[in-house]
C-alpha cells in the first residue's frame, strides 16, 4: 500500500533540518479517577504496547527516509511497526510541578522524530504532583496537522467518566472532515491557502516561486500594511526548545473583552503582548516600535453572497510600545479591527493572495535559507483555535487542560497557540530555547497581565 | 583562546552522522548516604547549576559547529556557557528497576550532543528503586575518550564516605597522563595507534589512506588470521540505542578461570559469547561459523628489551558454534592464546601495523560509507578496561557500579565494554536498538552463562 505525499506533506518534509523540526504536539495533564490504582499507568502502557496494529495514518512511514526530499517520496505501511518504540513512559523529578513538566516536555519536543518510522510518539508521563499524570503527543506536521491532531486527540476521549474502554487515537479511524470544520483558521490552513493560491501545481518549487514572484513585484494591494521591527524573536533558531503553558478562566477574559469593547482574541493578544514586552524588557531587548503578530482568522469576504467565511491572515500590533495595560489593549483592539476591516473589504481571491503573501516567509524563507537573516515579515505567530467545550475523560481520568505545541521556524523563534477547553483558555508557548531565553517567564507574565487588566478595567 | 583539534578529535567528528553518534558515556548507580534528605538531589542540581565556570576541556566548543569537518576546525572557549543546559535532572517511571533505568539511559544515549556547545551532558537520575539514584554522563569522543572519561569520573569521587565537599569532574583540572597509564588497551588507544602507524601526518585523509593501501595490498603479515561470518550485528545501524548492564562478582569469574586454565578476560569473553549465541538463536540468526571478537590487549613485543608492553588488537573466536559451555570456554581460551602468541612473536612495529589494520573498518569504512555493506572484519568489539579498585563515594553516596557506554558503528552494531570496580566486573552492552533486537537480553543471558559455567567447571 502506497499513498502519494500531499503538497503540504512535502512542504513540511522539505523544511525539516537539525534545527527546525516540523513537529507539533499536545500536552494533556490528567487527574486520575479516584479508584485508579498504582498500576494504572503501567497497565495502560503494557496494554497499548501489546497492540499489534494501528489505524492509518499512524502506521505510515516514508518510503525513502534516507532521501526525504525525493520527488517520488510517498507514505508506505510500516511492515515492522514497533509499538514499543512509539509508546513511551517517562517520569518527572521531584517535586513534579509545572516547572519539571515544562522542562521534560521541552526536551522531548526538541528531539526529532525518527524518519524511518511512522512520524509520531506518545509519552505517558508520571510523577506529577498530587498523583497526576500527563500525556504528551508528538506528531510530524507532514503526517497530521496540528488542528487535526487536536481533534483526533479529543476524539480519543469521552465526556463519560464511567466509560473505561476508550481507545487512544492510533486505534481509531482518522476523522472525516465535515463542511463545518473544513476551514479552521490555523497556520496549516493558511499554508494550504498559500499553496492553492500559487496554483494547483503539484510541484512545490513552482508553487512557492509563484508566491515569491508576488512578493518581489511588490503588488500594492498585497503589501503588508505594517513593518515589523527586528527582535530576538526573529533570529535563526537552535535545535533546543522551551515550552511553557498557562491556563486562564474564560470568564475573566470575557469580562475584560466586554469592558474594553474588544473580542476574546483581542484580550488574548493583549496578554501575549504584555508578556512578550516584559520578557524583552527583562532582557534589554524591547524594540522601540511595536511588535507585530500574525494571526490566522476567519473573515467574511465582500463577494461571497452566501455570507460564508474564508480563512485569512491579519497582522496586528501587539502595542509593545505602550506602557499602560488598558491603553495597550485598546491599541490592539484598534489594530485588529483595522486589519479585519481591510480583509473584509477584499474579494475572496484578494484575501487568498494577501494571506498567501503573509505566509511566504514561513515557507519560502525556510527553503532558501534566508529566514532569520533578513527583516521579519512579522514577529510572532499567535493562533487561537477552538477546542472541546465539554469536560473530557480518558478511562476515568479527567483532562485538566489541553496545551497545543507548535513549530518555531528560523526567523520566527516563538509560536503562541491558544486552545479553548470548557471554561478555560489554554496557552501554549513554544519557542527556541536559545534565541528566546527564559521563555517560561511568558507564562507567568501572561497571568500577571490578566491581573493588571482586571485591575484597570473591571 | 583557541586549541587546535587533535587528530583523533577530527576522526571522531568526521564519523558523526545522524545514525552514528561518536559519544561515550558512563552509568553510575549510587546508594545515598543514610543521612541524605529528600532534597539531596535537588540541592545538588541547584548547586551545580549555580556554578559559573568549568575547567577545560568542559568549557570548550567547536569553532565552526555548522561546518564540523572544517579543516580549520578548533576548540574555543564557550563564552555563553550555560550550565543549566549541561546538568539535567531526570526520573524513572515506576517501579524504577534496572529495566526502567536501561530504557531511560538507552534513550539518552541515542540523542546526539548539541555541536554548538561543549560536547557533554550530566544527567542526575532519581526514582531508582529503594531511594537510589544514578548519574549518567555523556561525552563526545572528540572531547575526551572513554577511558579518560572513566578516570576523570573516578577522580570526582572519593574513598572517604565522610567527605561531603567533592566537586564533580567539570570542576576539576583535567588529569595529567602518567607513564604508567599511557597505553591502556582501549579502542581509543588502538585508533591512536592506527593513526601513528599511518605516519605522523596531520592530514586525516592521508593517514587513513596509508592504512587503506595496506589492506588492499593484502600484506601477508597483516592479513587477519580468521574470517568473521556475516551476522545481524554487522548491519548499518539506526539512530536508536539500547544499553544493558550486568555486574558479576570477580571471585566467581576467577574460580572459573582457574578451573579452566584461562584468564579472567577469557571467562568474560565466554559470558559474552554465550549471551550473543543465545540471543542470535532466539532470533533465528545464529551463523554456523563462530563469531569473531576484536579485543584491545596489552602484549609484550619480542624486540622490546625492557620487557615493556604495547597495545595491540587480537581477534578471538567466541566459539558460538560450540554447544557445550565448558567446551566453548576452552575453545575461546585456545583462540585468545593463539592470537596473543602470534602478536608476541611480532616486532613492536608489526604489532602496530597489525593492530592498525584491524582498526581500519572502524574508521575508514565509516568515512567511505561502506561499513555495514561489506563483509565485517570482525563481529563485535569487546574491551576490558581496569576501573577503581576501592569503593568510591560521592558526598556520602556509595557508588554501586560503573558501567561504560561505548559507540556502535555502522557495520559494528554491538559494543561490549567491561570495567572492574572493587570486587566486581561491570558489563556495559551498547548497541543499535533496531539491528540488534532485544539487546537487553544479553545482560540476563550473560548472568545465566556464568551459572552454567559454574555448574560445569567448579
Amino acid at each position: 500500500m502506497t499513498k502519494r505525499l500531499g503538497m503540504m506533506d512535502a512542504v513540511f518534509l522539505a523544511g525539516e533540518t537539525r534545527e527546525s523540526m516540523m513537529q507539533v504536539g499536545a500536552l494533556m495533564p490528567f487527574t486520575p479517577a479516584p479508584d485508579a490504582g498504582p498500576m494504572f499507568l503501567r497497565d495502560l502502557a503494557d496494554e497499548l504496547r501489546a497492540m499489534r496494529a494501528v489505524e492509518s495514518p499512524w502506521n505510515l512511514r516514508l518510503r525513502t527516509p534516507e532521501f526525504v526530499k525525493n520527488p517520488l517520496q510517498a507514505w508506505v505501511a510500516d511492515d515492522e511497526f514497533d509499538m514499543d518504540y512509539h509508546v513511551r513512559r517517562s517520569a518527572l523529578p521531584s517535586p513534579g510541578d509545572e516547572r519539571e513538566l515544562g522542562v521534560l516536555v521541552s526536551r522531548l519536543h526538541g528531539i526529532p522524530l525518527d524518519f524511518h518510522r511512522p512520524l509520531w510518539e506518545l509519552h505517558i508521563i508520571e510523577g506529577l504532583a498530587r498523583g497526576r499524570f500527563a500525556l504528551y503527543v508528538k506528531v510530524h506536521h507532514a503526517l497530521v496537522d496540528g488542528y487535526t491532531s487536536m481533534k483526533i486527540l479529543a476524539a480519543s476521549l469521552t465526556t463519560d467518566p464511567a466509560k473505561r474502554d476508550m481507545d487512544l487515537f492510533f486505534a481509531l479511524p482518522a476523522p472525516v472532515r465535515t463542511r463545518a470544520d473544513a476551514d479552521p483558521p490555523t497556520l496549516a490552513s493558511l499554508l494550504e491557502l498559500a499553496r492553492a493560491q500559487a496554483g494547483a501545481a503539484r510541484d512545490v518549487g513552482r508553487a512557492l516561486a509563484n508566491v515569491y514572484r508576488a512578493v518581489r513585484a511588490k503588488d500594492k494591494e498585497l503589501v503588508a500594511p505594517m513593518q515589523a521591527p527586528r527582535s530576538i524573536l526573529n533570529h535563526r533558531i537552535s535545535r533546543n526548545r522551551r515550552f511553557a503553558t498557562q491556563q486562564v478562566a474564560m470568564a475573566r477574559i470575557k469580562a475584560i473583552a466586554k469592558a474594553a469593547g474588544g473580542t476574546l482574541n483581542d484580550v488574548c493578544l493583549a496578554l501575549c503582548g504584555a508578556a512578550i514586552r516584559r520578557l524583552l524588557e527583562d532582557l534589554g531587548e524591547l524594540p522601540p516600535r511595536p511588535l507585530i503578530a500574525m494571526l490566522p482568522v476567519n473573515v467574511r469576504p465582500k463577494d461571497d453572497p452566501g455570507g460564508g467565511n474564508a480563512v485569512g491572515a491579519i497582522l496586528a500590533s501587539l502595542a509593545t510600545d505602550v506602557v499602560d495595560p488598558a491603553e495597550r489593549l485598546r491599541a490592539i483592539i484598534a489594530s485588529t479591527q483595522r486589519a479585519k476591516d481591510q480583509l473584509q473589504g477584499m474579494s475572496k481571491n484578494a484575501i487568498l493572495q494577501y494571506s498567501a503573501l503573509l505566509m511566504t516567509p514561513l515557507t519560502l524563507q525556510q527553503l532558501t535559507g534566508t529566514a532569520g537573516r533578513t527583516r521579519p515579515a512579522f514577529n510572532v505567530v499567535i493562533s487561537n483555535v477552538p477546542g472541546p467545550d465539554r469536560p473530557l475523560y480518558f478511562r476515568g481520568a479527567r483532562l485538566e487542560a489541553l496545551y497545543p505545541m507548535s513549530i518555531p521556524f528560523h526567523g520566527y523563534g516563538l509560536n503562541i497557540t491558544i486552545t479553548s477547553y470548557v471554561e478555560t483558555l489554554n496557552f501554549g508557548f513554544t519557542g527556541c530555547r536559545d534565541t528566546v531565553p527564559h521563555l517560561q517567564r511568558l507564562a507567568v507574565y501572561a497571568a500577571d497581565a490578566l491581573d493588571d487588566l482586571e485591575r484597570a478595567l473591571t
